[in-house]
């Protein structure tokens, strides 16, 4: 069964342990943030720190685990039709749009939908730490270190597919940035098998 | 007056809004993670994600903002001899040893050292984000991702200087990872005006 998730918006629903997610972007050139939670205790979270240390790879793909802040293999990268995701940045937020985009009335981004999404989990906003970006292309030039957020990669159709390796909370959205999404809104599309 | 941090070891402090906070190599090479907690609400923490997100860039230096979880500006960059530093990776841990390093009996690491110096001032582990790791040589290769933790580039008596722009509690090590200190463990400093 396909879930949607509408341009701008997020959504927050369990995946259990040895079950797959796959995050569609059906119209190509949308990003997803995703944020996983340790079921059992949700003070277990998704660690771009602890991934990326262990990867010795900012760019991550198929084989790639994914740890949380407690060393733990959350999820695995197990298919992966576009190869470029971004583990750097945090989820878009009413900030982001005031200090990036200088918007005098911000929309409340992936960072506001995932809060309102995750809130009957009990996740609050504090906790919500850099999310994975599924699909968003951020190169990083090596020499300066500076960086540039690119129109993703993937194309209609295209996705990524986790295996969940704990019980899980996940946290979703169709991006809500215009940077990250080549300067459109579009949705998401998720299943869970 | 000048404060030693021995090898491998950590320590916490207070650092008023105003003040500026120098952390210095003595004897080059050696690594320092540094995080910065708001005093008056520990839940607001330094943020790699937030920081790098409003830089557009993986490398910090004079001038640089360093942004909590909530977007506000905790330390700035106001001095630095050295010019490279990481803000990608957590503190090391005994995870790190064990999972990188295939250490049997592993060290606690900056990971450790952090929590049981932080932990009078109410910081759970769980609480502990990717740190501003002054001096560590990071190298990214912007084609492939991959990275490489090579021996900073700081010489004995390099140093960078911070000032605070909240009421903080800072945690800082002396760090206890081979690979980020050219295999070698050296004590740092630091200083409070």
């Amino acid at each position: 069964m396909l879930h949607d998730i509408a341009p701008r918006t997020g959504a927050a629903f369990t995946v259990d342990k040895g079950q797959r997610l796959t995050v569609i972007d059906p119209q190509g050139g949308q990003v997803a943030d995703l944020l996983a939670f340790n079921r059992s205790d949700m003070a277990e979270v998704l660690s771009s720190g602890r991934t990326l240390d262990y990867a010795s790879r900012i760019y991550l793909t198929t084989g790639d685990p994914l740890y949380s802040n407690r060393s733990n293999v959350m999820l695995r990268i197990v298919e992966d039709m576009v190869g470029r995701h971004d583990f750097l940045l945090t989820p878009c937020s009413a900030d982001t749009f005031r200090i990036l985009y200088g918007d005098d009335q911000p929309h409340r981004g992936c960072f506001g939908n995932l809060a309102a999404a995750l809130e009957p989990y009990g996740v609050t906003p504090d906790a919500i730490p850099v999310a994975f970006n599924c699909f968003m292309n951020v190169p990083v030039n090596g020499e300066t270190g500076t960086f540039t957020v690119e129109p993703p990669l993937s194309r209609a159709g295209d996705h990524i597919v986790f295996e969940a390796e704990q019980d899980l909370v996940i946290g979703l959205t169709a991006c809500s940035a215009p940077l990250s999404n080549g300067g459109s809104f579009k949705p998401i599309a998720y299943r869970i098998d």
